[in-house]
């Protein structure tokens, strides 16, 4: 089991609430511009996701590249706070390769999103 | 807004779902020896906490020498999972000192408690 928080009525909030489940990806600490891409709202151009490329994992978005990800089903929704908490099961889990994770703290930004 | 998750039917969950406030210690990275002291049930003797030295702060216990804390108050409980997580409300915050963080990935160890 793990917690999510996401933006009230932010798309990303608006896409997981409806389709009850989502993608996790877990980024290396090199993917710092990769990161950066989804600061903007995500747009699909070029089969790509914000210049991004991807596949469909189940049916859901999956960034190439990552080195690890975690499919999520959606349990429960806390709706307090301007975060909404979104409690999921982990219904699958994949690492590519090791890596050391990308933390918001050395990024030199205060928010993630 | 925080979320923290506490194992079901422990002595933390127990006192802090009876009592509906907490402190949240901030650890730093040279204090992975006073963390371990908490991995056996807390014991008050001879005015201390598993022989740590703390004080009370609006009645809470809050442990001496730590980098930081944040004081809080729990909002909501989800009960799912072995490890309940406790929504709460920031009721105040202090930093003592600049200092890198206890991080679980580096301690060696891949359960908190």
């Amino acid at each position: 089991m793990i917690s999510v928080c996401i933006k009230r009525n932010s798309a990303s909030y608006e896409i997981v609430k409806k389709r009850g489940e989502f993608i996790l990806h877990l980024l290396g600490d090199n993917q710092k511009e990769l990161a950066s891409t989804f600061f903007k709202p995500t747009i699909f151009e070029n089969e790509k996701l914000n210049g991004q490329e991807f596949s469909l994992e189940n049916n859901l978005p999956l960034l190439k590249d990552v080195p690890a990800y975690i499919q999520c089903k959606v349990v429960e929704i806390l709706e307090n706070g301007d975060h909404p908490l979104f409690l999921a099961e982990v219904v699958d889990a994949k690492i590519n390769n090791d890596s050391n994770p990308l933390e918001l703290r050395k990024t030199g930004w205060t928010y993630g999103g």
